[in-house]
């Protein structure tokens, strides 16, 4: 099996990525914390990390091995400490304090559709749970190897089933095993002349049936559409029977059992298959920064800009918070922060809103969308910054995570997370949950990611010094505050990360206790003993 | 109440907008048959026409005439008879047998939401089964008054629910009640400078709940999405409790309940109200009709121009078959007629295959788009008709089911049916369903009329003259030969009519059983009873 989509236990991808964290984001956040940070703490190495003990029966586990091969059982302790948890805020904490970690029993790595089902099939006979593993990448606690009722439990590591399976060109359609990891996913597409157009924060690692599992956006989505918009097919394996949906562009033949099998966050079947829209890959890449007066200027600029069809593929406007931020991170020698002082300097620092713009697509198809583009958003106050600092976010877009890892070393607690509302309600929901964020955290973000022509996301960042006593304590607080102001402020609670276990008792003010109920008996029916990802979503 | 959304019972819309079938018609398809037409036979008189003894206890009626007034519970003849059943073939068929028919025991008008809350409850407690009654346009069996295992059914009109509830007009949302009817629809939206751009054939008696229970696609689908895609929140209400999902431009919460909604046929509650995506109104409106040398041809053209970005609004094509019938319809001395006749003298009789395109939108947006089309068209070698074919398909597109109640008269089965499938299968399903359809009918003809990147819609039309010794069974072998051959092509078994009763059987072939049993316990969850429309969908 490939180590290279294998992350770091304790933070985020790999060391030669990680690289350092620069003086300038210390300098920034001391001053806005008005206290030194703390000195690092290095994370422990595994072999100090305690875990669980392994419940899984000798019996069980060479059933198993009969399924998939002995090599693709494992119970020893690195494998394990990989499975423990996924990347959220309070799973770093818990990959760093030394407590005895909740561990999988074991970890599986099916090769094909019926070596799930085989496993699924066992598992219930013998009583063992199963967390479905991607990327290991979930932020809300999606893939926690938590045991439910049953006396164990197993992570369905799914690396070893990424295909592409079919590329239909004519229709342009991929179909992808669920365990294709982005890269991968991408390198396959692009030698066959497609793209999937699909890249969340976590595309390194991340794979294809989390996206769909997850409901993810990517921040390509104004242009490619979000991973739910793109799935046509799909096969799933419960323990009750399977779901086997043919691509299909579109049918009226009841309820759609593909917007189940999306946002079903393993909680009902695995996911072993997927097929997807893919678009021609680009020949034209673009990207560019802009800046607006106001943060509410950026909103209505690209608002006018999805309404009137000339959206860029990526579009992304930070209110003057993370627009200082960012070019505080950046530094004054930072190309972004040269220009961006400049800007600054010429009208009031601190109330720019930096515009990030990237536009895909064949050549010559761009440059008469951009130039509407532009005059649009020229109207609402928009002055270039160049393609330099454009390049710079694309440069990094992937390697935020990274930062969130140094800093909580230094003790400072860092987390992210997103809402979406109507284009009406969206300043007033930035407000709401800004405000409820700002009295937890002296540095509070936000930017627009995802347009849509009635509304769009507002993805959030906040920072605060640690409060060592009980630092999930600390974030358990910041986080409830957050989420209660987006239900109050009629966000949805959750854009594109999922539910998992971070959201779970807040799908009731998404679906209401009968929406609740019914998906609660449409599980029942796929899972009768609720060995599917016990204690996520549902 | 409005009377002017009511059709004639025993057959389209309303008796001044009927017209007369034409003398062309007759004369191809005496040709075609080699017999000639029967006489026409008129249809029953209203009074002429036996119902089934209204079984609702007095006891009931008077606590439902409690809830909702007395005028609005109705069990008078002519209430139950216009309820009786949808406009699909053997519904006409029955209408016309002199059979006794299957009418509602009574008919219940609710003002509103909570008024639809206090019936059900009532049902309930009465066990009563409720047929939510739109426009009763199905063709699939959709609003059949059937009782299921209770001993009354009533048929639940929503019409006098049809407000423009809220119109979000930076969201670019309208909230609308679930009775509202298309024209009605349209007009307050356009007073607003919007439009909702949902154009189904049945546009001028459907409503826009039954649009969204159906999941219907809309004739300019291509263009404005089917309304699926356009749903961002609605109100249903089940018995055992209510959805209230709010407008969202999109979520990752889990799988998405608005999925449910649609397509829900009135089998898991009633929708009350819904949220949808709505357009600026089109300043210019532009049809075209052009000729392709072969049905393929057109296929792959339109293909292009939906893969490309540059698709019209609304896009056409039909085979060689359809083009024929249409302009023998039309006669040689209509416009299309004159026009076709010129083109296929010139290469040959019969074999061309027309394209109606229609554009929508913005002035100054049309042209550009219209232009690269056009050229995209004339690479696969289409030869333009001019506007005036365009106009007069535009001018009827909402008409043609009139002509089949004038050949029902004339003892000819006139029906169509439709799926879709991907652009890489659409060749081999056309094949093979239009085999199925001409071992039993001499006229099929069939049409590409909804765009997606991934594939397309068939909609197949045939005629056969009637068999007199069971007109229904005659029916009913040919719809399962095609739906047979539907599934053994690979197509979906509806793209737009629903399942209703006719399909009922074949949503194992989509969704497989473990899916059936899925959305079974999903409606077992809302709806414990069975009360919501015996004998539909599942």
């Amino acid at each position: 099996m490939a180590q290279s989509f294998e992350m770091r236990f304790s933070g985020w991808g790999v060391d030669a990525d990680a690289g350092e964290l620069s003086p300038h984001v210390v300098d920034w956040l001391e001053s806005r914390f008005h206290r030194t940070l703390a000195p690092r703490v290095a994370p422990p190495k595994p072999d100090a990390v305690r875990l669980r003990k392994s419940k899984l029966s000798g019996k069980a586990a060479s059933k198993l091995a009969e399924r998939v091969g002995a090599d693709n059982v494992r119970t020893d302790h690195a494998s394990r400490l990989l499975h423990c948890a996924g990347k959220g805020y309070p799973d770093l904490l818990a990959m760093r304090s030394g407590a005895r970690l909740a561990a999988p029993d074991a970890v599986v790595y099916p090769a094909c559709h019926d070596e799930v089902r085989s496993i699924i099939d066992l598992c219930g006979r013998e009583g063992i749970a199963i967390v479905p593993f991607g990327g290991g990448t979930s932020v809300v606690g999606g893939v926690s190897p938590i045991r439910g009722g049953f006396e164990s439990v197993i992570s369905l590591d799914m690396q070893r089933m990424r295909g592409l399976v079919k590329l239909d060109e004519a229709s342009r359609i991929g179909v992808f095993g669920a365990g294709l990891h982005g890269p991968e996913l991408e390198h396959l597409l692009r030698a066959r002349g497609f793209t999937l157009g699909h890249f969340p924060q976590s595309f390194e690692y991340s794979t294809v049936g989390g996206w769909v599992a997850t409901r993810s956006a990517g921040q390509a989505s104004s242009g490619y559409g979000r991973i739910d918009e793109k799935l046509l097919g799909a096969r799933l394996v419960a323990p009750a029977g399977e779901l086997d949906l043919a691509a299909r562009p579109a049918s009226a033949a009841g309820p759609d059992l593909r917007a189940i099998v999306a946002g079903s966050e393993g909680a009902l079947g695995v996911i072993t298959e997927v097929s997807l829209s893919v678009s021609p890959a680009p020949e034209v890449t673009r990207y560019e920064a802009l800046m607006m007066p106001t943060f509410e200027d950026g909103a209505n600029a690209v608002r006018a800009l999805e309404q009137e069809g000339v959206a860029p593929e990526i579009a992304r406007v930070s209110d003057a918070a993370e627009t200082e931020m960012g070019m505080a991170f950046a530094g004054v020698e930072g190309v972004k922060g040269k220009l961006l002082d400049g800007y600054l300097r010429g009208r009031g620092a601190g109330s720019g809103s930096l515009v990030i713009l990237g536009w895909e697509g064949a050549a010559g198809t761009i440059e008469p969308r951009r130039r509407e583009a532009l005059s649009v958003l020229k109207r609402h106050g928009a002055v270039g910054l160049g393609a330099g600092a454009g390049r710079t976010w694309a440069k990094h877009r992937f390697s935020t995570p990274y930062l969130r890892d140094h800093l909580i070393e230094r003790s400072v607690m860092v987390e992210t997370l997103e809402t979406s509302t109507t284009w009406a309600n969206l300043m007033n929901l930035y407000v709401g949950v800004g405000s409820a964020l700002a009295a937890h955290a002296p540095v509070v973000g936000c930017h627009i990611s995802h347009l849509y022509p009635s509304g769009a996301s507002l993805y959030f960042t906040f920072v605060a010094p640690q409060e060592h006593a009980d630092a999930h304590a600390q974030w358990q607080s910041v986080k409830h505050a957050a989420c209660r102001a987006i239900v109050e402020y009629g966000g949805t609670i959750t854009h594109h990360h999922a539910i998992g276990v971070d959201h779970r008792a807040y799908l009731v003010d998404e679906d209401g206790e009968t929406g609740v109920a019914a998906l609660q008996a449409l599980k029942n029916s796929l899972d009768p003993q609720g060995l599917m990802n016990p204690g996520k979503l549902l």
